[in-house]
């Protein structure tokens, strides 16, 4: 098993120089006053395709050979991803053929398909994403970047922590879980800061993974408004450095989140989608102490239909 | 009359540093394919305050003597500028008095409350907010923190266009225009562009002053969505460098700016409040020719009612 290290991480803030932006870190009065800490929010919804994905894709996609890359790539996501690896894909080049959810948020469907990906849409419930992932990639020889669990990806994740240690040094980093991809790149990124991983209620793998000392999985089916952080189980790599690096995890009600996105409407002027507002929610419920410290909450995207917006606005 | 130079403007960005935020400039590949253009979006929503106003009246306090800041500070204003003078007001430690029209946005007047102001409304249509304000100001001896017709004001301003030129050298910028204030201050800013005001339909007094060779005017009393940019005329010093400095002026209907705010809520991840989507408006819609250039767009504030936001979405 390869874990990254900050080289790798060095290397991927190279290749993704000119294709991933730098986002911002944002800064708001009340968000300090409410929590007593010095919050600066990563604004990873501002990044290319509205997520902190681009980081990976574009990185693993830079690392490929010019001959295996030129046959194209092969990625399945909720959403995200898909958008990141078809963006990506056509900054490169080269075909994408993307494996998504049905259900998947029409925005993140739609932005694949204009990206000039082909789409294969699967039912979430009764469908298993990585056979039907594995059926493709072997018919087309297509090269398989994985959403989280593969040293590339996980690396051009840590890109974002890497751009906060160059501003602040944080006491604290509050980030999405989900497979955990985010969250172990920033974790080796910032070696000094105390990383929790934030999940949505019901979900909870990486919360019950760190209490058993095991790898835990989500019961198959859940629904959350969270669309982007409902992963079966972390990844052989991610669970490695989960389990040795993160400070904790645990998890936050729907009504939360949504009231964080209703906050950053009114007050940061940033639309985040539920997954992206997962952090700054157990930021503004006090879940994780963070009193007096320095705090990086990681706004990891912003991909959200008008209406879970609007019904997150009037919550 | 004081024109600001560069040099004003250099020694505003040293006034207001570590109180105004630099803010990013946000690209979209969407936006650029859509217009043909490479485009920067400045996210002045993104400034403290939630507008770029926070940069012209951190300069102008921090300008005054210590012995007539201690006195207290007066502002009038119809929302982003009353924000602007209570938070900066409260930064210094000074008291604030703003007058605001009684039909602001409820997130401008409640914001300018929550920053330890006292607000005096008026009605917007029957009574003149400069008599009220000098009235005020005579006495209780306040310092008038001017909305735009302030040399101090207008450079501090400007500092949005230095920024814009320390990171690219824009072709065009589109700016909305109102008082002339943040339109004027980045011209003198960046030389080198040429700059367009964009005015809201029925309220385009530049536009009208540009072609005339005269100062004009807008009937009082007239409304629109777009509620920061519905000043009756321009200031001395703001119509003579908007004559000499200004390429051009131009207006946009009100259903253009509330499609703006919808693809920057979809695309850019951005709040826009009706009057900073009106320049991304101008650019979308090919109302000024941008093909091929670099163009700066400035998106000048979000400080929207969730009312009004939802409605643009919905357009």
């Amino acid at each position: 098993m390869m874990i990254p290290t900050l080289d790798d991480i060095a290397a991927a803030a190279e290749r993704i120089k000119g294709i991933a932006v730098r986002t911002p870190l944002v800064r708001n009065d009340l968000l300090d006053e409410i929590t007593g800490a010095r919050i600066w929010v990563k604004a990873e919804n501002l990044q290319r395709g509205g997520a902190f994905k681009m980081r990976g894709a574009t990185n693993a996609i830079a690392a490929l050979t010019p001959e295996v890359r030129a046959r194209g790539v092969l990625a399945f996501s909720s959403g995200n991803h898909a958008i990141a690896v078809s963006t990506a894909a056509r900054i490169f080049g080269v075909g994408a053929t993307i494996v998504m959810p049905a259900d998947a948020p029409r925005i993140k469907l739609d932005t694949t398909r204009a990206n000039g990906a082909e789409v294969i849409t699967y039912d979430r419930v009764n469908e298993s994403r990585e056979a039907i992932g594995a059926k493709v990639s072997g018919e087309r020889g297509l090269a398989l970047i994985k959403p989280f669990d593969d040293p590339f990806v996980i690396a051009g994740q840590g890109t974002a922590g890497r751009e906060i240690g160059e501003e602040i040094s944080p006491d604290i980093v509050l980030c999405p879980g989900s497979g955990g991809g985010l969250a172990s790149g920033i974790a080796i990124a910032l070696p000094q800061a105390k990383l929790f991983a934030i999940e949505p209620e019901g979900h909870d793998d990486i919360t019950r993974s760190l209490k058993s000392g095991k790898r835990e999985r989500n019961a198959p089916g859940i629904r959350s408004i969270c669309d982007g952080l409902l992963t079966e189980e972390m990844g052989d790599i991610t669970y490695e450095i989960a389990r040795t690096r993160f400070a904790g995890a645990l998890s936050i009600p729907e009504i939360e989140v949504k009231r964080a996105m209703a906050f950053a409407f009114r007050n940061l002027k940033l639309v985040l989608e539920p997954s992206g507002a997962i952090a700054l929610a157990a930021a503004l419920t006090g879940a994780v102490e963070i009193k007096g410290k320095t705090v990086a909450v990681i706004a990891s995207g912003g991909n959200v239909d008008q209406p879970t917006f609007i019904d997150a606005l009037n919550a």
